[in-house]
C-alpha cells in the first residue's frame, strides 16, 4: 500500500501530522530501524536510537517532529509515534481471517448463531445456542459450549476454551489456549474432605479486552467475575472467581488474583504479583513485580513488596536490608565503646 | 424441585437441620441474599450479611439456628452452613453429561473400553486400551492416550490432555486445559548439553480429586507421580516428577512443587507458594501465599515468607523490616551520644 | 533386549565403560534400586543408595567404577552413570511414534509437506505451507498453523499450538499444551485504552530444544523471539515477545521473562524466578528460586532474592533478618545503658 493511503488513515482517526517527502513509496511490511528496507514502516519512540535514524533506509518512519530534520527518508511527524506506528502497522498487517464459514472438520450445533463472516476454522466445537458476531473468528481447535455469546470482530485463538454462559464482547481477543468460564476454586471442608460448590455465575468480558495465551479466567460462583472494557491481560495469568478487573487495567504475565477481588480501573499490574481474595485497590494504582497484595488498597499509586506497601518506602527498606551487616557492626561497635566509658568510669 | 426434594437430600446425608416454612415452594437456582428470588436457594455463611437476610426474597435460606428468628422466608438451620449450602447446590444444578454415547467427530480407538452411560463429546481422542468408567463425561478436545485408566463419575474438562498408562480414580474432576502425565523435567548434564532420562511412570490421582484448568502434574521418571484422595487443586498449578500430595491437601493457584517433594495430608497450599524438591512436609501445615519451602518441615502448623518460618516470626519480622529506618537513626543517635560521653570524660 | 546391544551403544557414542558379568541377560525396563527385577536396567548415582546397592535385584547396574564390588549383579562402570543411564534408557524407551502417516481425523493443508515417516496423530490440524521434517511425531489435537517449518525427529506434543511462521529445528520437542508464537503483550497506551501493535516476529526455536507443559513462548513484535539449541524450558514457564534464551541454559516451571531480556548461555534459572525486561545477563549464572532481576548481571555467577544480589550475601542478609528482634534489644539496651552513663556523669 502506498504511504498515502496510510496517511488517510490518520485523517480518518483524526490525528494531526505533518509529512515530509514522496506519498507516492509503497509500504508492505514493519521494520527496525536498522533492519528497515525501501518498503518499510518504522518508528522512532526515543532519541537513544538517533543514529539508527540517520542510517535507516526504511521507507517512512513516524517520528516526533524534533527529529523531522535528521531523518534521511519519509516521515511522518506526530505528537505519540507509538500510538500512530500501532495504527499504521494494524494496517499493513490486518488481523482478517482467512476465510469465511465453517470448515468441514468443524463441529457447530445446529443451533448455533452465526452472524456474517464469522470465520470457524478446523476442529472448532461450536455448542446449542452459542452465537458469535460478525467477522469474529474462531481458530482451530477451540471449543465454544452452549449458551456462549461472543461479540462481533473478535479473534478466539487456536485450543481456546470458552465454558457454557460466558459472555465476551466486540473487538475482543482471546488467546491461545485460554480458559475462560472454568470451575472456580469453590469448596466447602468437611471433616477432612472437601464438598463441591457448584460455579453457576459466568465470566462477562467487554469490548476491547486481550485474554493472554494459557491464561485462566474462572466464572463466578453465584454472581459473575467480570473483565471490564479495555483491559489487556498477558498470558498465564490466574483470575479466579467473582473477580473485577477495572476498565483499561493492564496486567503482565503469570500475575494471579484470588476470589472475589474487586481490581479498581486503570490500574498496571506487573508480572507474577499476587493478590489475596476479597480486597480492592483504588483506581490508578501500579503494582511491582513479585508485590503481594494482602489487604485493600485506598489510595492511588505504586506500590512493590510482599505484603505491599508504598515504592519509595520499600525501596528504602530494601536498602536498609542490604546494610543490615553494616548495622550489626555499629552496634558490636557502640557496645564496646560504651564498655570502656562504664569501666573506665 | 420442591424445597421437600432438597430436605430428602439432608435425610441421605444424616445431615441434622430444622426447616422452618412451607416445604412446597419450588427451587430453581441459587442466588445470594441480596439477588434472590422466590425460586432460589441462598445461604447466611457470616453474621456481617444480617442485613441482607433481612430483606432477602429467597425461596429457602440455609442458615445456622441463632438467626434463624430474623430470616423472612422458609428457612433450614444447620450446624455448617456452607457445607449444606454445597450440597444442595449440587441437586439444583447436577453436574451431569448431555448425553451418553460417544460423538460422531470423536475418534475412540476400538480397543478402548467405555461402560455404560460415558459421554465422550465432538473432537475428543480417546486412543488404545483406555477405560473409562460409568457415568464418565470426557468434554470436547480432551486427548486421552493409550491405557489411561478413568474411574467412574469423573469429569475431563475440554482441552484436557491424559498421557499413556496414567490412573485416576472415581468422582475426580480434571478442569480444561490440565496436562496430566506430561514428561518431567529430567535431564542428565554432559558436557554443556542435556540428555533425556525418559520419564517412564505414570500419574496416579485417587478419588474424589479436583485438578485445575492449565495446571500441570507431570509424569514420573521411574516411579509414579500420586495425587492422594481428595485433594483439591487451583488452576495453573506446577506438580513436577515423583511429587506426592498427600490426602485432603487443598493447593491454590499458581504454586509449584519442584521433583519427589512429598506434601504430607491436609497441607493447606496458598497461592504462587513454591517448593524446591526432595523435601517432606508434615500433616496440617498451612503455607501462606508466595512463601518458599527450602527443606523439610517436620512439624504442623503455619510458615510464612521464603525460606519460611513460623508465620508469627515471619510476621514479627516483617514489622522490624518496615522500621529499619528508625532502627538506623536510633543508631545514629547513640554513636552521637556516645561521643560526647566520650568527649566529656 | 540383551545387555550386550546395550553395550554396543556405549560404544556408537564412544563412552569408556568396564562391563561385570552377563551380556546375555535381557533388559526390558528401567526401575530404581529397590524396586528392580531381572529385566531392569537401575543406576546408582550416590553413595547414599549403596544399601539398595547391595540388595537390588537389577539385571544390570550403571554406576561409578570404586562401588563395582559392593554390586551383586552384572555392572557398567563409567565416568558418570546418570549420563550414561540417560543413553541406555532411552534405548530401552524408545520415543517412536506409533505409526507413520496422517490419521484420518486429522486436518492437513493440502499445501503442507510432510517428510518420511512424519506421523500425525488423530485430530491435528497443519496448515498451509506448513514442512515437517522426518520421523516427526505431531500429537493428537495439535494445531501447526501455516508457514511454520518443524525440523526432524521432533515430538509436537498433544493440544500444542505453533503460530504462524515459527520455525522449530531438529531434535526439539514441545510438550502438550505448550503455545509458541501466540501474540506478544505489545500495547501502545492511549488515553486510557490501548492500542494493539501487531506482533509480526516470529519464535525461532533451534535444535535440541525442550519445552514444557503449558509454557507460552510469545512470538517477536518486529524481529524473533529466540530459543537457542539445547535449552532445556519447564513447565507453565512464560517467554515474552523478543526474549534471546542462550544455548544450554535450563529454565525451570514457573519462571517468567518480560520483553527483549537476553539471557546468557548455560544459565540455569530455578522455578518461580522473574526477570525484568530489555536486561540480559551472563554467560553461567544461576539464579535461585523465586529470585527477581531486575538489571543487567554483567558478570558470572549465582545470584538470589528479589532485587537479586550474589548468593552468598544473599543468604548472610538473610540470617541478619531473622536477627533483627534480637539487633533492636540490643539497641534498647544499648539506650538504656548511656541512659544510666549520662545521668552519672
Amino acid at each position: 500500500m502506498r504511504i498515502d493511503s496510510l496517511l488517510s488513515v490518520l485523517d480518518r482517526n483524526q490525528i494531526d501530522y505533518q509529512f515530509s517527502g514522496d506519498k507516492s513509496v509503497e509500504i508492505n511490511r514493519v521494520a527496525g530501524l536498522d533492519n528497515a528496507s525501501q518498503d518499510s514502516l518504522s518508528f522512532l519512540n526515543s532519541n537513544k536510537f538517533i543514529d539508527s535514524l540517520n542510517q535507516t533506509l526504511a521507507g517512512v518512519v513516524v517520528l516526533r517532529s524534533e527529529f523531522q530534520a535528521q531523518c534521511p527518508t519519509n516521515s511522518i511527524s506526530v505528537h505519540d509515534p507509538y500510538f500512530v506506528y500501532s495504527l499504521l502497522a494494524q494496517v499493513v498487517y490486518p488481523d482478517a481471517a482467512p476465510f469465511s464459514g465453517v470448515a468441514e472438520s468443524a463441529s457447530v450445533a445446529l443451533t448455533a448463531d452465526l452472524e456474517e463472516q464469522v470465520c470457524i476454522e478446523d476442529q472448532v466445537v461450536v455448542k446449542e445456542n452459542v452465537s458469535i458476531g460478525c467477522q469474529t473468528w474462531v481458530q482451530s481447535g477451540a471449543v465454544i459450549h452452549r449458551n456462549v455469546k461472543i461479540g462481533a470482530h473478535c479473534k478466539i485463538g487456536s485450543n481456546v476454551v470458552i465454558h457454557e454462559n460466558c459472555i465476551i464482547g466486540d473487538h475482543t481477543r482471546i488467546e491461545s489456549g485460554a480458559i475462560i468460564g472454568g470451575d472456580g476454586f469453590g469448596w466447602a471442608p468437611n471433616r477432612g474432605q472437601w464438598s463441591k460448590i457448584p460455579q453457576v455465575g459466568r465470566v462477562v468480558i467487554g469490548n476491547h479486552v486481550s485474554i493472554g495465551n494459557n491464561s485462566c479466567v474462572d466464572r463466578g460462583a453465584i454472581e459473575d467475575t467480570v473483565i471490564e472494557d479495555h483491559c489487556i491481560i498477558d498470558n498465564l495469568v490466574h483470575i479466579a472467581h467473582n473477580v473485577v478487573i477495572g476498565e483499561g487495567s493492564a496486567i503482565a504475565g503469570q500475575a494471579g488474583f484470588a476470589g472475589t477481588t474487586k481490581i479498581g480501573k486503570h490500574n498496571i499490574v506487573a508480572g507474577q504479583a499476587g493478590f489475596a481474595g476479597h480486597l480492592s485497590t483504588a483506581d490508578n494504582c501500579h503494582f511491582a513485580a513479585k508485590s503481594g497484595v494482602t489487604q485493600t488498597v485506598k489510595n492511588s499509586g505504586a506500590y512493590s513488596g510482599f505484603p505491599v506497601q508504598e515504592t519509595a518506602k520499600w525501596q528504602k527498606q530494601i536498602v536498609r536490608q542490604r546494610n543490615l551487616d553494616k548495622m550489626a557492626m555499629q552496634i558490636k561497635e557502640l557496645q564496646k565503646q560504651l564498655k570502656e566509658l562504664q569501666n573506665n568510669n
